[in-house]
C-alpha cells in the first residue's frame, strides 16, 4: 500500500512530466522521484525528448550528482519502467543495478514493444506497486496513450469566442477577442502539441503564423509544433506566414490537388470526402509522421468535420466577456440538426485567466459509441 | 470602527435582506441583526414585503418575543433606518424609543423622501456608522438603488446556450438544452424579479408559462412577477400559456395594434421604435407600475434591443456543456459590426450548476457612457 509520501512525490513526478508535453513524442511524457526510507526526495527527473535518458535513469543520475545512495530507496515513477533497450536501455534494468527496492509506478505500459517491467522488477525482488495516481497520471499522458492505444493522435479542439459564440464580428475581424492572458496559454497549448492545424478558411481570415512564441512559464524548452494546414485544393500562396522557417509545415491537399505553385514545401495527398480532406485519413497520416498529439485551431468547419467524425478528444473554449450578437460561429456545421443529438460533453475544469474564462471538456462517450 | 462582529452580522443582515428580493418592491429588501455589547445576537429580522413592517422593527420584535432587553445594544441595517412615516412608522424613530445606543447601517439611503434616519439617530444621541460592507449591501440592493437613482427598473438578461453560442438547434428545438439545475435556477432568478419579460418570438416558438414554480430553497414565500410579453403586432392569440392565472400578465403592443381578441388581457400601448417596442418606453412603463426589477428571458432580438440601447445591467447566461455546430444564437442583432464595438463585460461569478456553468457578467461602462 502506497504511502502518503509517496502519493505526494507521484504528484511531483506528474507535475515533472508535463513539463516536456510536446517534445517527448512517440515517446511518453514520464516524471520519477527517487525517495530514501524516510521519505525524503533523493533525486528527480523527467523525460525530455525522444532520443534522451528516460525519467528513472535522470533521477537516479540526479541523485548520484547530489552524492546520494539509493540502494534500498525507492523510485515513484508516473509509468511503468521500460522492460526493451531502444534507443536507451530498459529502465528496469537500470533499477534493479542501481539497488532500487521499491518501484510504485502509476500507470501500466500498454506499448508491447515496451511492457514487462514490472514483472521484470518483481523476478529481480523488487517490491513493486502500481495504480497510484493512475486517473492523474493517465491525464497527464493522454496523448500518448491515445496514439499508443487508437493508432491516431490525440485532437484537442481549441476556440475562443464571445459569451454569445462568436468568433468573429459581422464584418470578419477578431482581433483580440480574448486578452493576452489567453493568447498566452494557446502558446503553451501549442507547445504541448506536435502538430497543430487549421483549415484553409482561417489561413485566408487571418494568415496565421502558429509558431510558438515564448517564453512559456515552467517550461525550460519550447519544441515547434508541425504546422499543418488543411488546403484540400491547395489555394495556398507561397507568400503565406505558415510557409516560413520558424517551424516545419505541412499542407495536407486532396489528392487531385495541383501543387505546382508550391516547390519545396511537404504536401501531403490525401483522401477527399464531401467536405473536404478526409479527417480520419490526415490523423493517420499524422501518426505515421510520429505526431501524437494534434491542436485543433480553426476554423469552424474543419472543427465540425473532425467533431462530427468523433475525433475530438477534448475541447478547450476560451471565452471572452463580450457579446457581438452577430458575426461567425466558434462552430460549424457537425450534421446535428436538433437537440437529441447535440454533442454532449463534461466539464473538467474551468480557470480564469485574466478577464476571460478557459472551459476545458470531454466529450460524452455514449453508449452507442463505446 | 464597526468590530469584526460587526461585518459578520452585517453579513447576516444582507443574507436575510435577499430572502425578500422580488417581493418588496417598490420597497427595498433590508436586513437587521441586534447584538448585545457582547456580540450576541438577541433579535434579527427582514423586510418581507411592501407595506409589511421594516427590518428593524421585525429585529426589534424578534428580541422581545425572545425576552432580550435591547436597551444599550447595537443595530447592525443594511440600509439607512429610514426617517418617514409611510404605510410604517418611522424606523429611526422605533430605534430610538427601544433605546438602541448605537446603529451600523451599510447604504446610505438616497431616496428624497426616506433620507435623514442617520442625522435623527445622531441628534438623538445614538452613535451611527455608516458605510460597513457598503459594497456587498449596495450589489444585494442592486434593483431599487436602480430605480431609485434612474427611475427604470434594473434588468437582468438571462440566456441558456451550448458552449457554441446556440440557444436552440438547427430544427428550432431547444428542451433542454440545460439541466434541471439551471433550470430551478431560473426559477429562482424569476422569484426574485418583480417582472419576467419576452419577446413575440420567444412566444411563438415555445410557449412559455413564465410562472414560478416552487419549491425554492432559502425562500419562505414566493411572489409571482408580473409576465410581460413584448408583442408590437399583439400575435399573441388568448389561449397563450402565458395568460393563464397563475399570474399577473401585461402584454406590451405598439401603439396601433390591435387588440380585440385579447378581451379582459391587461395590454399596456407604447411608441413604437424601427425593431418594435420602443425599450426605454417600455422600462418607464414597468416603472410606472411599480417594478423594480426585470428579468429579461428571450428571445436573441429582444435581447439585441435591450443591449444595443444600453439598458442591460446585468448577464446571466447558463451555459451548457454541449455543441450543436447550428442553430439560433443566444443573441441577436445589438448594432455592432466589428469587433472594436463588442460590448465588453465583467465576469463577476463563474457557478457550476448540475454539469452546467452559470456566468455572471456587468457591462463594462466605456468613458463615452459615463
Amino acid at each position: 500500500m502506497a504511502t502518503a509520501t509517496e502519493a505526494d512525490a507521484m504528484r511531483r513526478a506528474i507535475a515533472l512530466a508535463a513539463r516536456a508535453l510536446g517534445s517527448t513524442s512517440p515517446n511518453p511524457v514520464v516524471g520519477c522521484v527517487i525517495l530514501d526510507a524516510l521519505g525524503h526526495t533523493l533525486g528527480e527527473g523527467w523525460h525530455r525528448r525522444a532520443g534522451g535518458p528516460h525519467a528513472e535513469v535522470e533521477a537516479l543520475r540526479a541523485a548520484a550528482d547530489a552524492g546520494h545512495e539509493v540502494r534500498g530507496a525507492t523510485a515513484v515513477v508516473t509509468l511503468e519502467p521500460c522492460n526493451h533497450t531502444g534507443r536507451t536501455g530498459p529502465c528496469a534494468g537500470a533499477l534493479i543495478d542501481a539497488g532500487i527496492a521499491r518501484v510504485v509506478y502509476a500507470v501500466a505500459d500498454p506499448n508491447p514493444t515496451a511492457t514487462g517491467g514490472a514483472a521484470t522488477l518483481d523476478a529481480a525482488g523488487v517490491d513493486v506497486e502500481g495504480g497510484l495516481c493512475a486517473d492523474e497520471a493517465a491525464a497527464g499522458n493522454a496523448a500518448w496513450l491515445t496514439s499508443v492505444l487508437h493508432h491516431r493522435p490525440f485532437v484537442v479542439w481549441k476556440y475562443a469566442a464571445t459569451l454569445d459564440g462568436r468568433s468573429a464580428a459581422a464584418d470578419g475581424t477578431s482581433r483580440w477577442i480574448t486578452s493576452a492572458e489567453s493568447r498566452a496559454d494557446v502558446h503553451r497549448l501549442r507547445a504541448e502539441a506536435d502538430a497543430v492545424v487549421v483549415g484553409s478558411g482561417t489561413l485566408r481570415a487571418d494568415d496565421p503564423h502558429l509558431a510558438v512564441r515564448g517564453p512559456l512559464p515552467e517550461r525550460a524548452a519550447v519544441t515547434q509544433p508541425l504546422r499543418v494546414v488543411v488546403d484540400t485544393t491547395a489555394c495556398i500562396t507561397a507568400e503565406a506566414r505558415v510557409l516560413d522557417d520558424a517551424a516545419p509545415t505541412l499542407v495536407a491537399v486532396g489528392e487531385d490537388a495541383d501543387t505546382g505553385h508550391l516547390p519545396g514545401v511537404e504536401i501531403a495527398r490525401l483522401p477527399r470526402d464531401k467536405t473536404g480532406v478526409d479527417v480520419h485519413a490526415l490523423l493517420t497520416e499524422l501518426y505515421r509522421r510520429g505526431v501524437c498529439s494534434v491542436l485543433l485551431e480553426g476554423g469552424s468547419t474543419l472543427a465540425g468535420a473532425f467533431l462530427a467524425a468523433g475525433l475530438v478528444d477534448q475541447v478547450i473554449g476560451y471565452l471572452a466577456p463580450a457579446l457581438l450578437g452577430a458575426g461567425p460561429g466558434a462552430l460549424g456545421d457537425a450534421g446535428i440538426g436538433t437537440i437529441a443529438q447535440a454533442m454532449r460533453l463534461d466539464i473538467t475544469d474551468v480557470t480564469r485567466l485574466g478577464p476571460d474564462l478557459r472551459i476545458t471538456a470531454t466529450p460524452v462517450t455514449t453508449s452507442e459509441e463505446s
